[in-house]
């Protein structure tokens, strides 16, 4: 396909797909500037359709955490992909993969693979459910666990039935879990995110109280606690994201950047659920396909060797160092929220995102790609280098947004 | 890895994977005889974990459809991933492979893609569900649609709530599927198999009048029809699997064999529809991959090139005629049931499965992979030298069984 611009793509894309595009990577969500259509990433960079170069602030979402085309997890895959990818049965490479997670997540006494983050998620809720033999979900309210009718945020094509078996909580409120549970009756899991991450809203750490008090809740009332670890897991705790408040989960929901962009998913458990775990169909047509597990395996063996959390806190913190300078610098008021790895960055007094949508859309003509209100990731090829130039664009952007709103 | 055996790695999975394994490639469920690991595959071959290599007649239960490492799809995912595979957004595959379908599928205004067939089987019913504002589906009794919670054939897991919005008939009886909508009365899609492949039964073409007549009650009480084309597609009709009736369907669910392997699911839909899938929230973190929707395009282009379909009925009716044959000849009265391209062979008065297992695991040790309980599936690497080879297996497997059980 040759003569080819993100325009031309959007206007085919119109005819042959509802709205030209759908989901989290519809570019009509994140505002006029984005573009819609990527052709290639290396290493911190993305390049879009028209063939512009960006330093990439979201790592397709989460999933790239190594880098995009890192060598070691590419030559893993192609390895087995050489050999064989979806057979009729499981490669080694499948027990080798559970066998790390085992060995990696204290948590963790067995792992089963899937494909999706929804599929993780989903599936952690069938184990509860036949370990209990209860119905309810406790969820924080505005959390996001996946697309299925029972958690998408859209209600659209859902049924009432569907969203029945979930009762809300308040994130970082225990009283509201402790009320939400004693509504329920019922209750199967709690199932809750390592900090909140909602979209269109500043990231917000988990109190270590709270934590350990939804542990203590589902003890008391026999319930499963759910960490769901899609979007965060790999980039903050190796061994589990709630690992540094000494709070273990039940079963844990991994995927995005477990195998550096590769399709897969995984649920962990403790040994209590192994048993529950055994009598649940649950399957699909290429969860157990073998290239996208040696990828894992690789990305999660670099993550380990190198510390890949700790190379992400260093960029991360270079990042919010040089972004805070800048804010200053322009006469700007922002806040920087969540873990310096996974970071977002909204502005004071911009309830409507007006100025954040317009900064983000600076930064990507300045070649920064970033997300006005979605948070962002970093992986472990954001060096130095990679940081620094991406703070030349924030500060052009940044320059930019006070040309248009004056002096300060 | 070095030094393993199927039986070294079951000891080592069932440490780290709850029952050692799960899901519809569970060797447990298949019968003593099978191997559970496999490390490599090659148009129609595949060998196990112990180095045995069989004439595979399962085509990974599916997915396999232009043979084992093809050439031409191993290129096009390998040529697009050193480029990219997942980015900040489609690359310009997606809309190739759109326009592929819509080109390809009569009833194909437009395509939405996913991972798993589970996916796409829900998100149909979630397009018919926001097209109707109604929140019924029709399904027939004892099939298969995937292993999500409102649709998994077991029950373990699952809540009355996720199973309430499914309503039940009986395959080919069009009464019962009138009498069901009446019943329902709030029906927002028919969810239908193109033929009844369900499992430990022999399976049954549908009838003409029976295809004609759901296409009718769901213009008459204004559901949609959602084919549900991830087992059956692609190996019968690339139109879908019931335009040799004349019949479209106003959704599509796709998958399986899309990609020979690579991890992909669609739903196509008619034109009406297209608002409707627009106000879905349905996503997932890799299902705009690029990779995947290259094979796919290779996938779909060879089997339009060389007339694919064709090409494996015609293997199909080589193996159905051999073992017709084997089988009179060796004194046993047996069912070929199916599509010739996607076969199953049963014993008259085997009501126990006793013959077939003994039969299967008879094949399996004569170096022939196929399934005493659930339908098989040919590709277009199975050459005339493939059949025979696998009849010679299966020959050697009627000899031994009738040995067995003494002379007829």
């Amino acid at each position: 396909m040759t003569g080819f611009s993100d325009a031309s793509l959007r206007e085919r894309a119109a005819r042959v797909v509802p709205g030209g595009m759908y989901g989290h990577l519809n570019a009509a969500l994140h505002g006029d500037a984005y573009p819609q259509f990527f052709v290639r990433g290396e290493g911190a960079r993305q390049w879009d359709a028209d063939g512009r170069e960006y330093v990439d602030l979201m790592c397709s979402w989460g999933p790239m955490i190594v880098g995009h085309r890192n060598p070691r997890v590419e030559a893993a895959a192609a390895a087995q992909q050489a050999l064989g990818d979806c057979l009729n049965g499981p490669g080694p490479v499948m027990v080798e993969l559970a066998e790390l997670l085992v060995d990696l997540i204290p948590s963790a006494d067995w792992a089963m693979f899937s494909k999706n983050g929804t599929d993780a998620t989903t599936q952690a809720l069938m184990v509860a459910r036949a370990a209990t033999g209860r119905t309810k979900a406790l969820i924080a309210h505005g959390a996001y666990h996946g697309a299925d009718p029972w958690c998408t945020p859209g209600l659209s094509g859902t049924t009432p039935n569907q969203r029945a078996d979930t009762v809300e909580f308040t994130y970082n409120d225990l009283a509201s879990a402790e009320a939400a549970a004693e509504e329920a009756g019922d209750v199967a899991a709690i199932l809750v995110t390592p900090f909140k991450h909602d979209s269109f809203e500043d990231q917000e750490p988990a109190d270590a109280d709270f934590a350990r008090g939804l542990r203590a809740l589902a003890d008391r009332i026999g319930a499963a606690l759910v960490i769901d670890d899609v979007r965060a897991g790999w980039r903050l705790d190796l061994r589990g994201s709630w690992e540094p408040f000494g709070v273990r989960p039940d079963l844990t929901a991994w995927s995005k950047a477990m195998a550096n962009g590769f399709p897969i998913a995984a649920v962990t458990g403790v040994d209590a659920l192994r048993g529950p775990a055994q009598t649940l169909y649950s399957t699909g047509s290429f969860w157990f396909s073998a290239a996208a597990m040696a990828a894992a395996k690789a990305t999660i063996e670099i993550l380990r060797e190198t510390d890949g959390p700790a190379l992400m806190e260093r960029a991360g913190a270079r990042l919010r160092e040089g972004l805070a300078a800048q804010a200053a610098s322009h006469g700007f008021a922002i806040k920087q929220t969540g873990p310096v790895a996974i970071p977002w960055l909204s502005f004071e007094d911009d309830a409507t995102l007006d100025k954040g949508m317009r900064w983000a859309a600076a930064c990507l003509s300045e070649g920064v790609y970033l997300h006005p209100w979605h948070n962002w990731f970093l992986s472990t090829a954001h060096t130095d280098e990679e940081i620094d130039r991406a703070l030349l664009g924030t500060d052009a952007a940044f320059a930019k947004l006070r040309a248009a709103f004056g002096a300060d």
